[in-house]
């Protein structure tokens, strides 16, 4: 702490870059392209997780957890999705390792320890999960399971950034089994409508729910429904996926359920997930150029006060107050730091609070005290006012709904001023590489124009829109017929 | 569901293979060593980690997360440590699958995608949370460092067993920095009373303190703490250990600090944890020839209510009841399940609930009602009673928390009778090979006579006890001179 950031305007990247690091949220480790996850980013995705790991359990999915390793002969039996995960696998091949007889007090990889069948870190957890399923089920009865795990995963990314686009990352993956197309498909929906809400009502980030494009569907899915955001620089983040797989894995992995009637037949299913990749989303969708602002909802504190002081005499005074305004939000339910630290001045302290993102600041000094109130300042407006002391225990809740409702709606303005409908490709490119944003453009539904349009602007399809009406028009690029308007964008 | 059980005297070790399997806790997986911990087992541990993570929190710990993969160089850094695991490590040497040229649909090891630098799957993370402390220490102000992480780690076991001895599991490692060795030492210590307070009455697994013989200690500690609890058929288990690691990682990754005199030291650590392990302590010191038995504080389902009924008429009424029950049960924080399914008989279900160790039962059938009564059963004790319906709200939280208690007794009692002072290794040997249990005896403090005894009985020391009383005596093996008693036994 603290030169100032980089700015926005100046560098989108690079402020993204020492934000994550100077507001201690995570750093690069010695191992390439995996982070440390600092303290105070870890609490903020511990906020996540339990508000969606109480949403799971509220729709009647349970918790597990499944092995690390998949060995390669299960990894590769669905070949869609052994053919998408492939090339980014960690692969353990050795359980052993020796001293160097050449180099004292080194090691080596025992070559009498190699494994028989090479293990893969998991990517995703279809297989392993899938070929464990085959066990579970014999008949309908044993049906629907509602399985969710919070694990790590590893994919061999070559061009990694903290907390989006990770070689390790933490996040949650549900698989579940049904006994017909439609039940699976209707959990698909559900679980995209509760990260649209999640993202939406407690993070404060507007999303647009949509399905993919089939060359940007999950390796082995049908259908893959998602979840879509803008971030500040009219890049797309894709912040969530829901797979419909149909019986792409049961038949891989030969699981079938004897039905009511007695028949055989083959398991539908669904996988989802989400990442610490929200963490960016969070980062990218409401920090300024002083640092991180955060939804209350997401503060691992959400008021701090601060005391304005000279010697020890004026400290004591103040520091009474504060304890008994602190114990007073806390009981609202409130999280509250005092910080009393003496070796750094208050000035120093609101620079790294406002980088740090906490909603509230409460400073008091000899006057507040003289005059019953405190200086309360709002992270995200940056405004301040004076507020009797009396009055915080109704004026603080409510103003950290207040910042939670304004977080979302300024995104929202955002976002949707950010959609912009186009109907030739020139100014498709002409908006892309001036406003950004999501472009609402008509597409004929061929890989070949997408692909075309992708290598002409690097925008890709981010999803056909729930919301689309069907309305015929021609395609932005082929002139040919299309059935509806989807939405474009340079992405994440 | 449901064959019995083989029972205990039976055969000790298939009890519990079959009791983790049947009870649907955890089950092998198609990965050598590593096990599916089944939704209602991981709901235990879910239980027992929610309980950890605050304790740890109110002593003023952060959770954070590391790196899953750990470069070799950073690995064998401290050399006693490396030493300890080299052995036992899973080790990722390349990045990317390629398809087999020679088997189509089969994928292979790409050569040309080995790492320049094997990473190791953590073991323990010592080596890559020390590495990066190293740029987060500077100063005495930026100590001390309370970080805990939940995650798994992979340790190569060559004979595994469910929850005992697997090879990757699931745990929280903490890992600790100070400025002064009284202070780590302090953590340390704290710590282990943490982990005995938690087994005990939480899990009500009574433990006994103490420290470990330098042969048992962790490779790159100074000194072990630990918690060593007893099973039924008389063998210990370590159920948590708390390590003082010296100055040694501060040294292996060169991490100093400058004082408050501006002189630069070497900085002190403890490193602790406790693992999935517990899961075979709770089981192995409670569950009987029935099955499962848990503690109210580790139930997932601490209550179920069973309709006794003929036609949907008495099903009706005797829902009506129990739905009212349950709401009333749920509202006091007792987590109840009704279970009306149609397909199995209530003698199945009381067996299935049984096995699954669900503290109570409540049946409900017709002449219940009209008596306004049910029918209660203890799960530890296996007594039924009638209990009138209006008692319910003040009988079933009393009767949770007398049978956290109960087990408590009952295997504090059970390892209070399986302490034998012995004074001569003839008596030693028959003990152990006749009672079990642990064996108090004199040792004369060398790995030489450690290492006999163990050749000799398979007995090695469990941990030097806080409360042994320095009463000097002579060795049991070796008849040289002795400072203390010290606890043996054949252990998990």
């Amino acid at each position: 702490m603290s030169k100032k950031l980089t700015t926005r305007s100046e560098d989108y990247s690079k402020w993204y870059n020492e934000l994550v690091t100077k507001a201690d949220l995570a750093e690069n480790s010695a191992v390439r392209g995996c982070m440390v996850i600092k303290p105070y980013g870890y609490a903020i995705w511990e906020k996540m997780q339990a508000e969606l790991d109480k949403k799971f359990k509220e729709t009647g999915h349970q918790n597990a957890y499944f092995p690390l390793l998949v060995p390669k002969s299960l990894f590769e039996a669905e070949e869609k999705n052994a053919e998408g995960f492939a090339k980014e696998c960690a692969v353990v091949t050795h359980y052993r390792l020796k001293n160097n007889p050449d180099e004292p007090g080194k090691l080596m990889v025992d070559p009498d320890a190699k494994l028989e069948e090479e293990l893969v870190v998991r990517p995703t957890s279809e297989a392993i999960i899938w070929s464990t399923y085959k066990n579970w089920i014999q008949s309908y009865r044993d049906l629907p399971i509602l399985i969710n795990q919070w694990a790590n995963v590893v994919r061999w990314e070559m061009r990694t950034r903290l907390f989006l686009r990770t070689a390790e990352f933490l996040w949650q993956e549900g698989h579940t089994a049904h006994a017909t197309r439609q039940e699976a498909l209707d959990e698909t929906i559900l679980i995209n409508d509760i990260y649209a809400n999640f993202a939406e009502n407690f993070m404060a980030i507007p999303v647009i729910k949509g399905v993919k494009s089939e060359s940007e569907r999950f390796a082995g899915a049908e259908e893959t429904y998602c979840i879509e955001a803008l971030m500040q620089d009219g890049k797309a983040l894709q912040a969530g996926t829901s797979h419909f797989l149909g019986q792409n894995f049961a038949k891989a992995f030969d699981v079938k359920f004897a039905t009511k009637e007695g028949k055989l037949e083959h398991v539908w299913a669904s996988s989802w997930g989400v990442s610490t990749r929200l963490m960016g989303a969070l980062i990218m969708t409401h920090s300024d150029d002083n640092g991180l602002v955060l939804p209350p909802n997401l503060a691992p504190i959400q008021v701090v006060i601060v005391p304005i002081y000279k010697g020890e005499e004026q400290l004591a005074a103040i520091s009474e107050v504060a304890l008994t305004i602190k114990q007073q939000l806390l009981d609202l339910g409130v999280s509250v730091k005092f910080d009393d630290r003496d070796n750094v001045k208050p000035g120093f302290k609101f620079n790294d609070y406002e980088l740090k993102g906490v909603p509230l600041r409460i400073a008091i000094g000899p006057r507040d005290l003289e005059k019953n109130q405190i200086e309360l300042a709002r992270r995200d407006t940056l405004t301040k006012s004076y507020v009797p002391i009396a009055d915080l225990g109704t004026v603080i809740p409510n103003l950290l709904k207040e910042i939670q409702e304004t977080l979302f709606t300024k995104a929202a303005n955002y976002r949707d001023d950010h959609i912009t409908e186009v109907d030739d490709f020139e100014t498709f490119k002409e908006i892309l590489n001036t406003k950004g944003g999501f472009i609402s453009a008509h597409w004929d539904g061929t890989s070949e124009s997408e692909e075309s349009i992708k290598k002409a602007t690097k925008a890709t399809i981010r999803c056909i829109p729930y919301t689309s009406v069907s309305k015929e028009g021609t395609c932005v690029f082929s002139g040919k017929p299309s059935a509806q308007r989807v939405l474009f964008a340079k992405a994440y």
